[in-house]
């Protein structure tokens, strides 16, 4: 932790302290945050996790409002951008492994894009709270997108997208978002962190006409392509 | 602002004082934040608003680590989703004018809605700040989306995804962004904020056979879905 570097704020800047936690823990408080005050998905995380850090580590976890990431909720203020739990998660790495200077970010870089890739791969949710009010089967999101992980569950599902079912279904992906979070982050801690899920090889191939250093070079990301691109009947040009 | 609910944190949760800014000084401090530490977007917009609310309102302002914010860049840790500087300008939304109680959070949203769609539909960055590095064109992104934003950018300016123009389009983008929030904020502050920037009747249609309380209901969210869907040589299926 380290203090501001100017005189005029006396915010603690990141990384803040982290401690190992009980990532079941965290999971189930994240299930709760999400109904708690209908903080839901972005929320749910965030506070899911801090509030192991407050009883762990206490100060300067007392201090942070965790309310301001309600604004997650529904992909950003329902719009259905980011998927909410993914954000809240993100903001929550970073400032516990997060560094301003530039060339120190890959750690925490490396954490959040593991948190995507898996997100996008694995049939979530794969967590199940000890008290749901629903069971829920698993669908894979191929996205990281609210609304587009919302239509993959509920085609696979067969709820629709304003269910008490899907909304149930995306507590329990809070909660799966917020264990996995604390799995990694306890695995850097205890400093073997390895990413296990990396782009595809469709995605890399992509990658290779359009992203950094490519021919094109006219798009950035490590986002499934194929969640989007080229579905159903639309094919790529021909190259 | 409301102290914590329990005593089992100090932090002050949401929202918090707000007062009139002068949106063309958020907006160079944006842009700066985006160079200072290479921040980039979403700790720019946030760090460039929150500088303002430190001088203006000072504690619990002077307390925040932007430094978190520093997350978003590029879509999240580089992943090219959510623009991150409309990421970082819907936390600050939230954090001065967001409510924990559910049926209060309307009015952050509205603003964050307004910001999105304004984002989606004008041909941006539309502020030049006082000290470019290079001159830049405007493009329509229809999408609040990093990568797609990108890519639009790149079709009608000609440049490279991961060229230094490109950087500075997100830099006059990032000062465009905390421009506009502190526009909305104030309005919001003296009463008269009015959505000026709606959903188009294209979205609108799609969303009433695929939204809330419709026959399928087996999506949700306000992004425009033309800026992804149904482009190039894809059609719609017949209904």
């Amino acid at each position: 932790m380290a203090m501001a570097r100017t005189g005029k704020q006396e915010a603690i800047e990141v990384p803040w302290l982290y401690k190992k936690l009980n990532p079941e823990v965290a999971a189930e408080n994240a299930y709760v945050g999400y109904y708690k005050d209908k903080g839901k998905c972005c929320y749910g995380v965030f506070e899911g996790i801090i509030a192991e850090l407050r009883k762990e580590v206490g100060s300067p976890y007392t201090t942070i409002p965790t309310s301001m990431m309600i604004y997650g909720e529904g992909g950003i203020a329902e719009t259905a951008n980011i998927c909410g739990a993914l954000n809240g998660a993100s903001a929550l790495i970073f400032l516990t492994t997060g560094r301003i200077e530039i060339e120190k970010r890959g750690v925490a870089y490396a954490l959040i894009n593991e948190l995507f890739n898996w997100y996008e791969q694995e049939a979530l949710p794969n967590y199940r709270p000890k008290n749901p009010k629903f069971e829920i089967v698993k669908s894979v999101s191929r996205s990281t997108i609210c609304h587009a992980s919302v239509s993959n569950w509920c085609k696979t599902a067969k709820f629709k997208s304003f269910s008490k079912e899907r909304s149930e279904r995306c507590a329990w992906l809070t909660a799966s978002v917020a264990k996995y979070a604390v799995e990694l982050l306890n695995k850097n801690f205890e400093g073997n962190f390895k990413p296990v899920h990396n782009l595809s090889a469709t995605v890399q191939s992509c990658r290779s006409c359009h992203d950094e250093g490519s021919v094109l070079e006219n798009t950035r990301g490590t986002m499934d392509c194929g969640g989007c691109h080229f579905t159903q009947k639309i094919k790529h040009p021909k190259t």
